[in-house]
């Protein structure tokens, strides 16, 4: 058992578990007297890196201990990799060493990049439906910042940022769904074409469309001007509401006996196989989900699923394990710990 | 647990296990004074059924106790099939209703059919590879009959069977397969093609070589005439010796974790399915074979995988089980007798 500091933010009981994994709420922020990270030099980085340290985590900051400021050049591809798998920072950041750095809490639901696309990305993860909640916890961040720092803001833009699309609140919140009947149903494409008109958009978080990845689903905001982050936050938590609904009807017009097998089967590999890929991994666990949600499985909580989800990715295996470089060792070595996770008949 | 007397056949122990289910020998007569069955008037077909249930069950008889006579046209069409598919009689017999008549052991490792196709067709069964004392048997039934009817011999050519094919030894001796690995390597029209140059065959069991069908295969004589009962035994069980010993080393050559993994899985899915067809159940249970014989599955034998792909088929479920008689309520029934067979979880 880790002590509580260190305990991570998906082993948190989250909202909706049954249809939900995971909100996450980002804001981008940039500091006056700097041009955009794609113009600057590698001194000015390492500078506007310091100030952005030493403003919520110098002497005296309540943030120091639960925080660690990582350069990016000291970081391995490896353990790179592995933050990227668990969206602690974008792809693109992951090839930046050239005095980049990253703020991370203990329990890597704040990760802040800085000069990344924006001088600061501020994002707060949270286990289940919790927009409200990430959202004010990234603000909390962001009131800091603008005490401490001098943030680029104007009175008809909002927050200025290097892309277009994110002027304005400079914010985006992301919920990932879990459809697995919806998309069974094949309703999918039907519904990522409604939410787009009315501003929000709806991507397969690994690999579009087919099931075998988990049928996970990211919902999340596209307008950023003209719109107060409540609002926003408020329309996002309303339609992932009204998915939801679907969802659940979508799954209790599947034939319970059949649903119940697959739940079931799905346990029965999990606990047995001696081999288990990532992809399947999540195509398993999404039927765990299920089960859970049905009440037909006591030993299994949402919290071991995401657990599993997020922490066997191939990366953050490699990472945590030399023998798990190679991709059968990773295999095996994936389904002991699923085995373990999931108790081993 | 049953009584002694009614342990099945099939709950026995027997030789190489890791790929024989069973071995089966079987003797043609016929009684001289009356036309082969096909020709025989349904009195005729009485008479002889009686003066062979006189000659082995009658006063004084020490096979009395053992044996159970049943008249065709008192089976209901379920028990016939149920039969059939447990191999006790043919499908043809299961047809028949017109005075033919069956006698069969307890434990169901002997079943003499009258009026099949010849007068009298003995059957013994046995687990594992057991030619020589499944001949054995037949041939003391044989001898029975042999003092006290009149059978029909000749000098020139052996015992006269209805169809000349059987001519000579009448006799049809076959061993039920497990060749997984040969059938995954391709291999099995190989062999099929070689063993039929020297008189043999071999064929699938539950459908022509898919593997779904459990990778069951039958290897029986051809020839009757100008061979010995003994000596066409002797070539079946060295040619059967030969197979299996391919068939070990083409399993250990199947890379040991990726078997393993196989196993398991077989097993996990077993133990958890609520729902499970028989075609099924004949693929996974060919894997726990595999699993007993590399020594993995402590808690499971030959004797369970046996019991199960005998007891449950379709219409010998639907004879024990009214409520089997809907394919998705024998499909999960079949899965609930699994579950508590193999060790719920």
């Amino acid at each position: 058992m880790q002590k509580p500091t260190n305990e991570k933010w998906y082993n948190q009981i989250g909202e909706q578990g049954d249809c939900v994994v995971s909100t996450r709420v980002r804001l981008a922020r940039n500091l006056r007297g700097y041009p955009f990270p794609n113009r600057m030099t590698a001194q000015q980085k390492r500078e506007l890196c310091q100030s952005v340290r030493d403003a919520l985590l110098g002497d005296g900051s309540a943030l120091r201990g639960e925080f660690r400021y990582l350069c990016m050049n000291e970081i391995s591809d490896l353990q790179a990799a592995a933050m990227v798998e668990r969206h602690l920072i974008s792809p693109e950041f992951a090839k930046k060493r050239d005095g980049e750095a990253l703020i991370l809490s203990a329990d890597e639901s704040i990760s802040i990049m800085l000069c990344e696309e924006d001088h600061i990305r501020i994002q707060v993860m949270r286990a289940g439906l919790a927009v409200r909640d990430a959202l004010d916890v990234a603000q909390k961040l962001d009131y800091l910042l603008d005490e401490r720092l001098d943030v680029a803001f104007d009175e008809q833009l909002g927050y200025l940022t290097s892309c277009p699309t994110n002027l304005g609140t400079g914010m985006r919140a992301s919920v990932m769904l879990h459809l697995p009947a919806i998309a069974q149903a094949g309703a999918v494409s039907q519904i990522a074409s409604a939410v787009s008109k009315i501003g929000l958009t709806m991507r397969g978080t690994y690999g579009e469309g087919s099931r075998a990845d988990g049928s996970l689903y990211q919902l999340s905001n596209q307008i950023t001007l003209g719109i107060s982050e409540q609002t926003a936050c408020d329309n996002l938590e309303t339609i992932a509401g009204q998915i939801i609904a679907k969802e659940r009807e979508a799954r209790s017009n599947t034939p319970d006996q059949l649903m119940v097998d697959q739940v079931y089967r799905a346990l029965g590999t999990l606990r047995y196989a001696r081999m288990l890929s990532y992809d399947e991994l999540l195509s398993l666990t999404g039927y765990l989900r299920i089960g859970v949600g049905m009440g037909l499985l006591k030993t299994v909580d949402y919290n071991t699923v995401n657990r599993l989800i997020i922490e066997l990715g191939r990366a953050s295996m490699a990472e945590q394990n030399n023998s798990a470089s190679d991709p059968a060792a990773r295999d095996t070595l994936r389904a002991d710990i699923v085995r373990q996770a999931l108790g081993e008949a």
